[in-house]
């Protein structure tokens, strides 16, 4: 196995133990990286010899951090003070921030390095499309915004890349490229430095294994310890929620999601339905009032300074009519009414975690439309924390995933039971790269 | 009358008219402000040249803009691309951003002049005071964590200045200086360019009237048009608040409170009592832990960057137990409940908005002690747009001034019923400074 091929975990693991440096596990990638990169196009920016450098400097010390040696990539809506954060936007080709963003901050003092910024749907929010391609199938979008940090790591040009989600950035591109991803509850992962745009924006990660999601949750504080060997919890209760938009589903996605609890159930694990009862079905309209509502009021600078250099997408904002006040109201009213009674749901019903569909299906066609967020944007408004994992294919032989779900701040449980439901629900384990 | 003296209204209307230059306008504030610096100490850094230069520029130019040729100040959290940005912190007193914060560019887009950046709380969160003194009593606070923007404007050397409120850091120090703030719906004013603190950080703004606050709204888009001369509504209904923390009021506070009640009654104002039910007293807990809870998020790389150099109040966050996340989620869910529940209230009740304490009575003596915040904390969790207006004065000569809430998104009628109201509520006119 080349050293690219290692997740984060068992390259952590390998650098630990000294059977891997951090320089050789840096050139793999780049080799990687150079091979593949004109098929997927992952990368805005990409600092090799930077990385092989830092890599050099950590080989000389002991490995006591959990990323220690381990490259990242991270979505190009982040500051970075070593390379250029461009948001995806024509305005902000030579834009340099001073400071790295507080998340990528965290990861190179927990020892990462930072290997590049991914491509980005323009400031995560609308306008110029990532161009990235899917890993699998060029013709196919491998989702976004978070295009080229679920690209890459499912590509194995980076064992873990971060991302974000306000409506359903990360867990839909992990679904669609085959990677796993994580949504922390929102406000748990710090967001200075990121270039904001709604309240709703939640930092997070893709890795190639459950392990990797816990592993770097503990770089962020928010998983205890790494305890990838984590045995299934018996008394565990996992609800099946096929959600209020289940009418939305494909045939493949339908398909891949029976699959999922066909092997829970197989497995004996604890399965109750779990519906949720109106006005739930709501909340999809209420996080699209509320994020185009607040992205209103973040990007009313770039309006002002950019004008016609501002791509029709954000300047309509501003020319045409919006969310108006009354919406709002009632937008905010119904998100804020449904938290606790999500949480009184899960108590009520005895249920630890959900069970419930990542995206309609396989990663659709063509690189204009990055898919169909629908069976994110509920939980993203609910703020909790949410995994993809992979579960199977569909009829063009691309991954599809299932989404694991759980009450606000119970994060590290979450991560936790995921390391042991993806040894029951990801049995098609990843396919090695072809070179 | 020196232009100094001027509200950002008059000034306006005065360079429109051409009966003043804007460059007259900042010598004036400069002249104020060498005279008065070394006792109020709001600034931390002042542009002076750079001002008379942008003035220059404007006085050749038609005046468009609502703030065209208005200096302002900044609080020191905010990047500004032309002066560093130190959030009084020892560890950015050579941080300079290359961008302004989306609030900042805003304004500089209206025409407003940026002047310079003011004192604050360190990171408007903990640590470091501010230097800055009460600008009628050098013994007393101005308040915090907004201690500069606050004092600037009360000591005429700025008509205006952008702070923020997490908790109290808006509202309270304009009741200690005798001056207007507005804190609008949170969400409503971008964020891009602070320094993040919690998901409640608000952006607002001070001014030396509440057609002031209107008009700086309107260059952020949350006020339609301009117009100090509205009539008082004789179907308004005003809630009187007294909180669920009455018994934390002061005797000056209590007597400034019912002098305002005393002054709308004779106005014939329709009044009614408006209790908050239990559990809205839980909400200021609710309002710490979930402030508490997220500044530990969003300081965990200065943490991990600055080790001993950063100050100890923010280092106990991580070496000390913190908020649980059994606590965070009681906080959230019983914020997240009171909201809507707070909107339901204001129809039922057919209360238009509130008259409620800015403050719990006078600044208090020495700096350490910024006051207490317990009349604004759970106007903050709950996301309204609240007004702060000077009433009248306590034992010690020194101003106290009253809140004025509404429900979310109603920004625009807020301010425009301030107006009104501030006619018959401010009517111990702002003391003329004393040279």
């Amino acid at each position: 196995m080349e050293p690219f091929q290692l997740t984060a975990s068992e390259a952590a693991r390998q650098i630990a133990q000294g059977a891997l440096s951090s320089e050789r596990l840096v050139k793999s990638l780049a080799e990687r990286i150079e091979a593949r990169d004109l098929a997927v196009k992952a990368w805005i920016d990409a600092d090799i010899e930077g990385a092989v450098r830092t890599a050099r400097k950590l080989d000389k010390l002991t490995p006591t951090c959990p990323l220690h040696g381990i490259p990242f990539g991270v979505k190009d809506v982040f500051d970075t003070a070593e390379m250029p954060t461009t948001y995806n936007s024509a305005a902000f080709f030579d834009h340099r921030p001073t400071r790295d963003a507080s998340c990528v901050s965290i990861a190179r003092k927990k020892g990462a390095i930072l290997l590049g910024k991914t491509d980005t749907v323009e400031f995560a929010a609308g306008g110029r499309r990532a161009v990235t391609r899917h890993p699998e199938n060029p013709n196919h979008t491998p989702g976004g915004s978070s295009s080229g940090s679920a690209a890459a790591v499912a590509d194995f040009q980076v064992p873990w890349a971060i991302g974000t989600q306000t409506g359903g950035s990360l867990i839909r591109p992990a679904s669609f490229c085959g990677v796993y991803a994580f949504k922390p509850t929102l406000g748990t992962v710090g967001r200075d430095g990121l270039r904001y745009f709604s309240n709703l924006d939640a930092v997070g990660w893709y890795g190639r294994s459950a392990a990797d999601l816990s592993l770097i949750a503990q770089a962020y504080g928010l998983a205890e310890s790494r305890s990838p060997e984590v045995p299934l919890d018996k008394t565990l209760t996992v609800g099946i929620c096929r959600s209020p938009f289940w009418d939305r589903i494909t045939a493949d996605g339908n398909k891949a999601f029976e699959e999922a609890v066909r092997r829970l159930e197989k497995a004996n694990v604890r399965l109750v339905d779990f519906d949720l009862p109106s006005p739930f079905e709501a909340l999809a309209v209420a996080q699209d009032n509320i994020m185009r509502g607040e992205s209103k009021a973040a990007f009313y600078d770039l309006y002002l300074e950019l004008g016609e250099a501002l791509h029709d997408d954000f300047r309509a904002m501003y020319t045409k009519g919006g969310v108006s006040s009354s919406q709002m109201l009632e937008a905010y009213d119904l998100a804020d009414e449904s938290r606790p009674r999500f949480s009184r749901l899960l108590k009520e019903r005895g249920v630890d975690l959900l069970l419930t569909p990542a995206a309609t299906g396989e990663a659709p066609k063509g690189l204009s439309n990055t898919g169909d967020p629908i069976f994110n944007v509920m939980w993203s408004v609910l703020h909790v924390p949410c995994v993809a994992m992979p579960c199977s294919r569909g009829i063009n032989n691309l991954p599809i995933g299932v989404q694991l779900v759980s009450g606000r701040f119970a994060d590290s449980s979450l991560l936790r039971q995921s390391t042991a439901l993806a040894r029951l629900i990801d049995i098609e384990a990843l396919r090695l790269p072809i070179s």
